[in-house]
């Protein structure tokens, strides 16, 4: 498989899964896209989600100008600084589905990163909730329904948090 | 459609254009890959030539470590240092097939980039010899047969060059 291929999987791959998750979830709760990145899952979250609110979180938003949120749904900084005060305002258990890629090069890195998102990211789904992520998370509320997806092992980590 | 949709029909378009164009050219003459970005359609057109001579041109080269041309076979500098003094070593007519993909954000510098780029890629081409452009291209004594393929018009510009 060439890197050419890689890549159209690897976007389908995200699609499908996208718009499996599109379909499962409660007609109720926040949608977060937690790294908006070149925007491109955003706008198809906003495309398949109409009239839902949809944050966006980024470091250094440098997205396609077609790709931003309106105004008050991006929150631009460090998770670690712009997360909580969000679960302050919103509430616990307020995400019906968290979308979040931000993997960088660096594995040690990534995986430090995910084990202190973890119970962030935990505390924000609703009962039922849904999160796609592009690595493993620790989080014991909620159940690893990967499998049922049919997205390639490995590419994705989709949780499920228990009612 | 989102930049997500659009993204995959992109890139398979891509795909599907270098495949055809691999069945395509003359068995004999050098492959040229102009701007080897992150060396995802090299690494296509390696893994479906295998042996053959390809050669990739590229001002800044970043491509993923595993992408990269053997040694003698990437050429990096600005295109208009670097073709005049290709073209001279390898005698005019020499490429069965070159794909350039090199647009920036600026459509003013990409058409002039074209225009100036123009002869210098039609004395490379061999008779029967094909170019794929992610823009169009002013070569006369080629004939643009973009509508031979399959690929959706206005996404990549095709050129043989005349026998």
């Amino acid at each position: 498989m060439t890197r050419l291929d890689s890549a159209i999987r690897r976007l389908t791959a995200q699609r499908d899964l996208l718009d499996w998750a599109v379909r499962e979830i409660s007609p109720a709760g926040l949608v977060l896209e937690i790294g908006l990145g070149n925007g491109r899952t955003y706008d198809h979250l906003r495309d398949r989600l109409p009239g839902r609110e949809i944050y966006a979180f980024e470091r250094a938003p440098a997205a396609h100008p077609d790709c931003y949120p309106p105004e008050g749904y991006l929150i631009v900084g460090d998770l670690f600084d712009t997360l909580p005060p969000f679960i302050a305002r919103h509430s616990q258990g307020s995400a019906a589905l968290i979308h979040i890629d931000i993997g960088t090069g660096d594995e040690d890195a990534n995986l430090s990163l995910a084990r202190r998102l973890s119970p962030l990211l935990e505390s924000l789904l609703q009962p039922g909730g849904i999160l796609l992520g592009d690595r493993a998370f620790d989080m014991p509320s909620c159940r690893d329904i990967s499998a049922e997806t049919k997205v390639p092992e490995g590419r994705y980590f989709v949780y499920r948090r228990e009612a």
